[in-house]
């Protein structure tokens, strides 16, 4: 009997402990890690809108687009027109806007932004833009959808409206 | 020696066979359990999307918006304007369709529909929405973002754009 019992002392004892405690561990921590996780996410998220608006207003268009998907999965909706892909959606930008440097770009500025971070790696930002150009005012809403790839968070998806 | 070695076995066996095979039998199907699971997702929001065209093009109004979260949280985003909770959005729509019944209110149609499942609970969809009314027919874009709610997936954010 004594060398029945021993069969469960004292390996599987420690081991059982060690599996109880680093439950007890991760269920303590994992709260506060997912908080902070969070957080960074959003950090890093606003800073590629930052980034953006930085390079828009100084009318670095090649600078603006390392916000989006460099992918031909990206897309890209206004008013009813699709644009699919990184090219399209920047020769899309290069129509509008022929002309280079910040005078004849003007200058852009994002409001309201509300990040949500959805998953590990995907968030989506809802926000209002404004863009200040010739004296005249333009502005609307947009909806973008962020995935953490492998070069940062990118946008995948934006619908903007007017 | 012989009581000494005695400590890992049987049970101490057993238990890593255990431990090893589970791992084993969870990574073989876990990849299968998600992508079964995204589908079954994938198809719970299609089915949303289908009941509010399905309520719509009967004129009803209120079972068009069982669609959406009903939060003073959802937020509704067409062209510049934003609208914030779910009443707001209702009583937009009524404002722009004061009268139900199939005949006011159009034959709507959702066309070129990408359902993305993002995470367990959190989804977004890209599509094309058309509607014929009075002889003329209204299209746009719309990207949505669902989430699985206690009561199934509904709309948490519609950024639509004509």
């Amino acid at each position: 009997m004594v060398s029945q019992r021993s069969r469960f002392s004292p390996l599987l004892i420690i081991l059982l402990f060690v599996v109880v405690a680093l439950a007890v561990f991760l269920n303590l921590f994992s709260a506060r890690w997912a908080r902070d996780r969070v957080q960074w996410d959003r950090q890093a998220i606003q800073e590629v809108l930052d980034a953006q608006v930085a390079a828009w207003n100084r009318g670095d268009l090649d600078g603006f687009m390392a916000g989006y998907w460099h992918s031909p999965q990206l897309t890209f909706f206004s008013g009813k027109d699709k644009t699919a892909g990184w090219q399209a959606t920047l020769d899309r930008y290069r129509k509008r806007y022929p002309a280079e440097g910040p005078e004849k770009m003007g200058s852009l500025s994002f409001h309201e932004l509300e990040i949500d971070v959805l998953s590990p790696d995907r968030a989506f930002v809802r926000g209002r833009w404004q863009l200040i150009r010739n004296n005249e005012s333009l502005g609307g809403l947009f909806t973008l959808i962020f995935q953490r790839l492998p070069e940062g968070w990118r946008i995948v998806h934006d619908h903007t409206s007017t």
